[in-house]
């Protein structure tokens, strides 16, 4: 089987010119220019490859190989949209990965069961304030109100942002599936744990549960030279011993356990009074659920004490929450079988990151692979992964398609 | 000498309401459309006293009253401008109370030595980029290329809009007097030291120094996800670890020394990045210069020494500093035997606060009464003094003034 690895670099390539930023970095928002150019080379390409294609309700855009057996479908692929700034392999090398692989096999002969290549239309959630809006769709875990109510940055609803590209929402249950099988992708790992270990490939061993909290502490805004330091209620002050107590707790729990406070603004912002109220978020996550929730415990806990000793005011808000999501066993076993028919020596990982697999689970069995990050960067222009290591994903990626589908 | 309270009450609350905005306080820009309605306010109570009113080049209004013998003037006065959503008293009691007891003075006849009661332009640098505009044009600091490169958030230069008020900015050098005797000024403590000690009197004794730095940490911005605790680098963590020390440093010091991290930013502030940098801003006061030398090298040295343990960049740049301004033992003596003669006890205190008097301090003598603060509060709606005090702080400025102009 022979990948054409000058054409994955080249298609990888093309895709990052789509929504090229002038500081570096693409920009595919849901729904926007660039979005609507990127599916269309999608699709120029799968069409190339003989491949029939169709867009659901959604946007998503599927391309079918027919089967020589009736069966349930075989599909690979990833998103087509990115974060701001976003580099040139999160979502893109999952579809052109995905891509390249099908090719390859449909030089060898036609499959038994039927296989698609996804270009799902949206995973990151940076344009809408709301995510995996493709594959709720493609599961049937869209609400009916959504289309109404989720908004972008602009005050633009997403169903109206969907008629600007000739969908209609009214139509969203229709993009439900339930005649998939398995869904495999490659993705980069996104963090520097086969890096550092000098690994090539990993087969994910479950997508890693999280919440994501807002705090807001309130204390009081005072004139920063005439009142002194023991009259004072600080609200920065007091973020900032939670800020650090938060990072304690996540590195005293130990890996897999992370916490970041990402997101931060006090007010009233001016530099000569004391900040009166501070907003924070915090993103944690760990790979076992009852660890998850005791890491979610300790750092509220830790926050009210904090600012009750403080004389501050707290409220705790979970923006966001889920459970673990474990890779289905049989897709692990195959991609296993699939690195080793390869040579290559896979470890198994947890995803930190979040992956329309954990949201495609609810309907189909679910596995992935993950390829090096050079440095762990992504999501950022940096994003990088050796041609090598491009290759050799791909060409596990080809191989357990050729378990599960021929 | 009576000293009509009533009025006193009503002129603060006529100058309140010029400005008022929707969600309480006021809000009075340099030259903008409250500014010049205030201004004209005050300009029509002053004819209304009998003073000869003239504007000077950047619009500081002077009232004047000729004295008997020829000499010096006597000014009293404060700004007519405010903070966003300022209060009812800063600024706005100087001038109102000069002209409440220059009016008493005045009904029991003719001074010896000129007074003068002055609406200063502008003094919080609420609007451009600079504060202290009218004292400083008083003094003659200000520079040749101030009026062409100084700013508001428009982008309109403090020239174009002194035009717009019929203003040339290139007379401003003839705001420069060297005709002033003395300066003196009521204001509100603005901090809560006289609630809290029960009086009702402060003569001051200083203007603390000061300096303003802006810190800007740098790590590396990472997947919130995909990166362990152990290989990251996250920016705001090491903000707050030094946050939390420039608070425990001005604490060790002991007041009068106060440090406020009043403004922060974290980069790219998004809730599942690890910060990739951070900026935020330190305000540190002290009345004794070598001591808030001091103050200042600690916290460089301390944050420095954060970064450095963490392997975190950091850039810190001096934005501001000005040596602590002792007000003129004449006049600190003067005021001292005013509120002798009014039978209050007046206690010494440091003010925290920057005023026009430290500006003045370089071409006249100042000095500065303080009334209380209820609750501390200040540059806000909730800025208030009982009637009780303001009376008496306006019998003790009138009490300076006949000690000085008598």
């Amino acid at each position: 089987m022979r990948i054409d690895a000058a054409t994955l670099e080249r298609r990888l390539d093309e895709l990052y010119a789509i929504g090229a930023q002038p500081d570096g970095g693409t920009y595919r928002p849901l729904y926007g220019p660039a979005w609507a150019a990127a599916g269309e080379c999608v699709e120029r390409w799968m069409r190339a490859s003989g491949l029939t294609v169709r867009h659901d309700a959604v946007g998503n855009i599927w391309g079918r190989v027919a089967g020589a057996d009736p069966g349930k479908n075989i599909v690979t692929g990833s998103h087509v949209d990115t974060v701001r700034r976003g580099g040139r392999l999160d979502g893109a090398l999952g579809i052109v990965a995905g891509l390249t692989a099908v090719e390859a096999l449909l030089a060898t002969g036609k499959p038994r069961l039927p296989i698609e290549v996804v270009a799902i239309c949206e995973e990151e959630g940076s344009r809408f304030a709301t995510n995996f809006w493709g594959s709720r769709a493609i599961t049937g875990k869209i609400g009916p109100e959504e289309a109404a109510s989720v908004r972008d940055a602009h005050g633009m609803t997403i169903g109206d942002a969907m008629r600007e590209r000739g969908l209609d929402p009214k139509r969203i249950q229709t993009a439900a599936r339930d005649d998939i099988d398995t869904f495999v992708e490659l993705h980069i790992e996104q963090g520097a744990v086969l890096e550092t270990s000098g690994r090539a490939l990993a087969v994910v061993s479950a997508i890693a549960g999280g919440a994501q909290l807002e705090v807001v502490v309130t204390g009081q805004a005072d004139h920063a030279g005439t009142t002194p330091m023991n009259l004072r209620r600080d609200a920065l002050v007091g973020a900032a011993a939670m800020i650090q107590a938060i990072e304690s707790i996540a590195r005293a729990l130990g890996a897999p356990a992370v916490a970041t406070v990402g997101k931060i603004e006090a007010h009233p912002q001016q530099i000569n009074v004391v900040p009166g109220s501070v907003l924070f978020t915090v993103d944690l996550r760990h790979v076992d659920d009852g660890a998850r929730r005791a890491l979610g415990e300790r750092i509220q806990s830790l926050c009210r004490t904090t600012a009750s000793e403080r004389g501050l005011g707290i409220e705790i808000r979970t923006l966001h929450e889920r459970p673990p999501v474990p890779m289905h066993a049989d897709v692990r076993g195959i991609l296993e079988r699939a690195a080793a028919d390869v040579g290559v020596p896979a470890v198994s990982l947890v995803s930190g990151a979040g992956h329309d697999a954990q949201i495609l689970a609810a309907r189909c069995k679910v596995g992935m692979l993950f390829v090096p990050s050079i440095g762990g960067r992504s999501h950022c222009p940096e994003e990088a992964t050796t041609p090598a290591d491009l290759e050799l994903g791909t060409r596990v990626l080809a191989s357990a398609l050729a378990l599960l589908a021929y």
